[in-house]
């Protein structure tokens, strides 16, 4: 078969390799019918994931239909359509028993396209089938499960749900790149009174309005604690979420919360944030930091199968699996081509 | 009457003063019965709390009776013996009315000692006295309940409760002083497997042991998070609480945190932290900080009536009233004395 | 002034009374700009509610303008428009500190109309003013307004709430009236997939799928266990809400529930239901009961001023304050007049 | 092997029976070495549990060791010490994904002893082995481990965790049989108040007080209603449990519990029971019911590793497993024998 396969920073080639395997007996191989991209891919191809080493094929997300499954697998079988999920769950650890998988201790997590083979691929190999893919819903577009996959759950995980985001809030989100806009959308769910995006990047608010954020702030020259103040009496919001992944942005998000509010960390962080305990202490805040669960996805797909979630938003550009090296580039370019999410079908 | 004022930074005096009068039909005037000194108090007088003016009599935290009430007091009267709490409550605004009284928008908070004149004195006018001062229930020596002014609920509250302490989990508590100490006391109540208590001091760690910690850990010669990790099969602590009030504390405190555990902030900082984003990220912590509220404070009356809560533990000096000056040196030399707290009656 | 005063069990008038004067130093007198009936007045002229006693004013349900204030009012002056809310709350008792004021233990609760003249008056007299009364938001129809006296926060928090509705969930409503609509109003905040009303009566259900229910039972000729089952794998509902107030809709509110699901009354009862403990103790559901405390209004006028609750979809028909008598007429007679909610205005 | 095997109403046998195989690859075979008999068994052998068939081996608890497992076990291995938990968990259906194993939809739940064969026999197979069999801390009486089978996850989870007990709550609970007493030990972690025993027998009244109960009320001679009056202000207990399976019980906790309150019914109840709603729809109270899921035994075993449980304390009586027909007349005559477990050993 063919895969996108790394070969070290800046190296990746869509090259042919050997089909995948049952290897364990609760293992499924998926044919993989639709595939996305995500920036952890590109930062894995900067060379910042160590732990991903030459050879590796890359990718974490995908839509396909079952192939082979081990003897151990009691909840699908050959034919079933799946969403693949970038967390892979043992099912039986500490962590798996409260719905952490992320934090899985018996050997998934987010392994697919990191420390095992991924999804980039014709074919894939998903170890712990049965609590690591999910039967697809009737009647819904293959892409927009597929952005249940990573995304959409990491949004409404790590930012919505760790924010506590309720009826009457507002809600301050910074960073509106596919995260942040992906957290608009779960933000929505549950009716805050105002959801405010915060951008350098006036492309980015115009999606975030798309999303439905009320309030559109770009702190290249705007001050997002001035506007976010005169729209909540001066407390600040209820909840806000870090979704860029640097410090400034982490140490934004802290000071435009109110007392007592929230502020839900995504952002994928590569240095320390500097903490202002010394305004803080005082204040009441609770601050969470999260890798995705995707223990939502059950609710998620069943938002998707009611209409009630327009997941295939996100979709800015399609193309064929034997297109990946032209699929990269577009995504990578998301600044000029305007690209979320890429989708790469058979 | 005679009063504990300040006169600017390092400057104080037991002196003669105007006995408070009712200002607002919702203040009562209660005569000081028992009063003692907070760590706060020693900051002020060192000039770090620039809201504290030249005049201000000092003290939050007393138990006295009810010498006259306003005309819109209808809970209590003349006579009436009462707590008077660190937090005064409006008991109207948006955050009292969630039970956040510590961040009171009407007037309250921390105001007692600090914005108005306070408790060390014979005298103290409490506003909002209907929200703000608690019956004393009967049979429970006014020592203890002294104690449930200000250092029991902020351990309980903004350690314990903020932390989530369960059974069976375990708890590391950075800093042993009298916070430290009343957060051990609180978590007690929840039964969790281990307390491991971190202090530079061996004489404080001695006082852990005396309040419950289980393990003792002197970070002047141990690594807190070797010990730790032993204890927890490598993921690290369930609950942390940062007690101390600078930077290498919080630190510790997150660093000892498992994936998924609670970060409680307790001290009080005069500086920003570090936060290692870069490692957690990914981790799902949850760092929370916080003024106490008091809302926890008939709950603890009960405890503490019920002889649940030995909060007398705490008291290792006692003075009158008149010895003001000399209760403030032995406090402010713990370190030799072994303060804990210093009591003063009538 | 002139006032709607009962006079024992069928007898009423619109009558010359005093007008209202400030009692106790928390009171506000309010000139009642608008105001509505409720099915508990209906009740209550039937002779249901012995605590109601000849001579009594009813209602408790008003927007208005304040009149007057006591002396130890701080929160409200003369000429603020406020809503008037069904539960009065003396902001200082145990059950007013955690938010639970329906159950007031100060002197408040639901008073007004009840234990002490009410709204369905050109003035009234409300005691706790300060925790008992709302301003209005800019911009927001008075009628509007008017629904969030009782209705709306009863469905949002003894139905949605207390039934902890979420994301993806389906809820069954049974009983399609002023409260039951409420309900499904206050639902659709939290994005469940299906809302289902369960009904005797087709024009109640015509209006609950104007209010947003998906799935319309009748049960008069409908099974409605048969159709939750079909719509949820067998399982049954995530919520059942009770909004009728009779043994039978109770009971068919528990059978519809699915294992671990949530059974919220909302409905007045008269006399006992039939738990079948038999099957359901090992069902694990949670079944609450509970008056209406009024904490959400904040939130909920939030929600008004951005235009997120269509309250005005309650009001049906509207009269002048001398039209009492005939306002009174057309509630009572709904099943012909179709009267949701009747405003009268001055 | 020898096993105690289930012959239609009043009919067992200890008889020799073929010894269990692997029959799925996720099963365990497990030698047991101490076992014990819970009042269901009693239910069982009158016939009231139709599910159980002539033939089947009974018993859902036990200690033991494993003897061999299936290939896709991955967590035991043959010689494991493990405790066999009287919920079996497929851990991948719904329920077991939110923790509510008791639920499970994919062959788990109660099944052992019930719908295959059980625990009182030489050897047992458990289906789903990773899920529902946990290894044995080091240094902890078997039979001490041998009570988290069933007993104390039942009052902890369905009777405490589901009332919410928290520090200073008064709680009630009615019964005080194993799992009433059950449920007091558990309680007693949160640190209530005061917790009162009702029963109409002293000897289970003087156990009650030996489990830790504060206050004993025998209901065939005192007002259990009177006294939580007493106790509590006249508004009643924060917390009821019912542990008895009867509706005069029911009715009872119900009765007993303040505005606000929390009802846990643990009790199996074979017939209705009447909830008073014309007088509890106004008391915000919370009524839950439920199957015991098992999720709090690596807590439970933790406090029992740190000897924070005195689990051994509910074995009364001790015998070989060829005693298993002297042991069953001990347990089933408790009121004359005292019996609260009894426990055979290898």
């Amino acid at each position: 078969m063919r895969a996108l396969v790394y070969h070290g920073p800046g190296q990746k080639a869509w090259e042919e390799v050997p089909k995948p395997q049952i290897i364990d007996d609760g293992d499924a191989v998926v044919r993989v019918d639709a595939v996305t991209i995500c920036g952890t891919d590109l930062h894995i191809l900067k060379g910042d994931v160590p732990a991903v080493t030459d050879g590796r094929i890359l990718g974490h997300e995908a839509v396909g239909t079952v192939e082979t499954v081990g003897s151990g697998v009691r909840t699908v079988e050959p034919g079933d359509k799946v969403l693949v999920s970038c967390i892979t769950s043992c099912g039986t650890c500490r962590f798996c028993r409260e719905g952490r998988y992320g934090q899985c201790l018996g050997g998934g997590g987010w392994i697919l396209g990191h420390k095992i083979d991924g999804t980039q691929a014709e074919y894939v190999r998903v170890p712990f089938a049965d609590t690591s893919v999910h039967p697809l819903p009737e009647g819904v577009p293959v892409e927009d499960v597929l952005m249940l996959a990573d995304i959409l759950p990491t949004g409404y995980e790590v930012g919505v749900l760790n924010g506590r985001v309720g009826p009457g809030d507002v809600v301050a989100v910074v960073g509106a790149g596919p995260i942040g806009l992906s957290t608009i959308m779960g933000a929505r769910l549950f009716s805050p009174s105002r959801i405010i995006a915060v951008d350098l990047a006036d492309s980015r608010l115009a999606a975030a309005k798309e999303f439905g954020a009320d309030v559109l702030v770009n702190n290249s020259r705007e001050d997002p604690a001035a506007i976010v103040r005169d729209l909540t009496g001066g407390l600040g919001a209820d909840t806000t979420v870090e979704a860029v992944g640097v410090p400034d942005a982490f140490e934004l998000a802290v000071a435009l919360a109110r007392p007592g509010g929230r502020i839900a960390n995504i952002g994928v962080h590569g240095e320390p944030a500097t903490l202002h305990l010394e305004e803080q202490w005082i204040r009441d805040v609770t601050i969470t930091t999260g890798l995705v669960d995707t223990f939502s996805t059950p609710t998620l797909l069943r938002l998707l199968a009611g209409r009630q979630l327009d997941a295939g938003r996100f979709v800015t550009h399609r193309f064929g699996l034997d297109d990946f090296p032209k699929a990269y580039e577009v995504f990578a370019d998301a600044a000029h081509t305007g690209a979320l999410k890429v989708v790469l079908t058979r």
